[in-house]
């Protein structure tokens, strides 16, 4: 195991709090007052995360709209966010982003902090919010049988990605400013067996699925809606950062919104995820993991 | 206005939602579910909040215990924390002094995100809490005629800060692994009319006391208790992160717990404070800011 893997499996264990999923589940999940509280943080550091030469604003865009992305998996409405922000090169711009972002989604900015400090911009951001489904979904359900399911096409922020970092005509708009689904979200977390967002590649997402469901996924590419040209397929399947939703339901089920089957639910094999017949495993490479 | 106070005047801006009270006083205060969260976020960066050198366990340690003050100033009880976590040098011994700080407030890590990056590690920890009196302390309700009271001592932090610095024999403990003064908080939450943790100095921190609630404190210096030799009392009074608990109480009230009764809040002057007579201004050097 590596010692990034060791320290967050150490983290994990030490978020094993009975009324708490955390780092084991992207979002805790927390009873108090007659509410579900769920709670997600996520770091984003400038050229791992985001371009040094991209726009702050889109930056900010993306940093609340992939935490949002994380309630909305959960059906939560959110309540509000927390920023902590390393001044950067054009703080107006990133600013302007922020309020972007909080106001196309009608949440507050509740409150941060603010650093100075040397070295690539490293922005944190914190966010709140209720349950509207109790209990909120999680991704540790998924029952042998159900039906595999996601709201929308994967490999947009792709060609995004390629057309920001080649400065292309094409819009990479879907990269820069992608969108949390939360009416999907509500809509979809009370009938769903399990749910998460698609923020690293569908199939390294569905196979931590899988894992903490104990079953495994069979997945017919063919049925994956992707926003990319045909050849690349494969590439779409594993790349991130689209926030579709991914979501289980019982065999026969219907989702009560537009979605695409995209695979069921079979007993845990050896591999977490089975392609069109082939069995995948993490090693043989599922997507790709931001560390 | 300098580029950081612009953007941090807009973002406090952003933060004025009628629920809540963000990057203007420290912590954001909730109501939900017939329940008051209290919610605070602090981020450091390493070579101006910890030095390079000093033992992660530490700087874990003071991540956690700096934003349960902050909870412990809103008479908050700890639900839990989020760590955003970019690996450094010695991550076992973050973790480790991570787990010693949780366990001694009982406090449970919710989640969180860890991240790679070059430069200078840079940290961000959320802490959410409950309010045991409602409505939580605000820093913004001094009333003119109110003592001023603190916990305990100043200038221990800048003591331990010197030994770590030279590497002497003194104690550097103060500095290293600062209490919360969390049940002190709790009793002093139902009593007080304003309060606030000391992180940025006695006199910067009751200055702003005094900016958010309209008045102006006269401070008597040779009441407030030292941890320092008596050559250095000007110094202590305007040094941090001792994380105690400054606080007003009616004319004539006395604390339920031990504290010292430093000055007295007037009418607002133009000075904020007004120590043994002399009147001080944020551009004469109350503290020192964090940026």
């Amino acid at each position: 195991m590596s010692r990034e893997a060791a320290f967050i499996a150490a983290l994990r264990d030490l978020a094993a709090h009975p009324a708490a999923r955390g780092l084991a589940d992207d979002c805790a999940v927390l009873e108090l007052g007659g509410e579900t509280l769920v709670l997600t943080h996520d770091a984003m550091a400038e050229g791992v995360h985001f371009l040094p030469e991209q726009d702050p604003a889109d930056v900010a865009w993306k940093l609340v709209a992939s935490n949002l992305s994380d309630l909305a998996a959960k059906g939560a409405e959110p309540l509000g966010v927390l920023l902590g922000y390393q001044f950067g090169t054009d703080d107006a711009r990133f600013l302007a982003g922020l309020e972007d972002v909080l106001a196309h989604y009608g949440v507050p900015l509740l409150g941060g902090d603010t650093i100075s400090a040397t070295g690539p911009q490293v922005l944190g951001l914190t966010a709140l919010g209720r349950a509207t489904h109790r209990p909120a979904p999680s991704r540790a359900d998924a029952k042998v049988g159900d039906g595999l399911w996601i709201t929308g096409p994967v490999g947009g922020a792709m060609l995004g990605f390629e057309a920001l970092r080649d400065k292309t005509a094409e819009d990479s708009r879907v990269f820069r400013r992608p969108l949390a689904l939360l009416s999907e979200g509500w809509a979809l977390a009370p009938v769903v067996t399990a749910m998460m967002d698609v923020s690293d590649g569908l199939l390294l997402d569905a196979s931590r699925m899988a894992r903490a469901s104990g079953i495994s996924f069979a997945i017919d590419s063919a049925a994956v809606p992707i926003a990319a040209p045909e050849a690349r397929r494969a590439e779409a399947l594993r790349w991130g950062e689209d926030y579709q939703l991914l979501f289980t339901l019982p065999a026969g089920a219907e989702p009560p919104i537009a979605a695409h089957r995209v695979g069921a639910a079979c007993a845990a094999g050896e591999a977490p995820v089975v392609l069109d017949g082939i069995p995948l495993t993490e090693a043989s490479g599922l997507g790709y993991e931001h560390s």
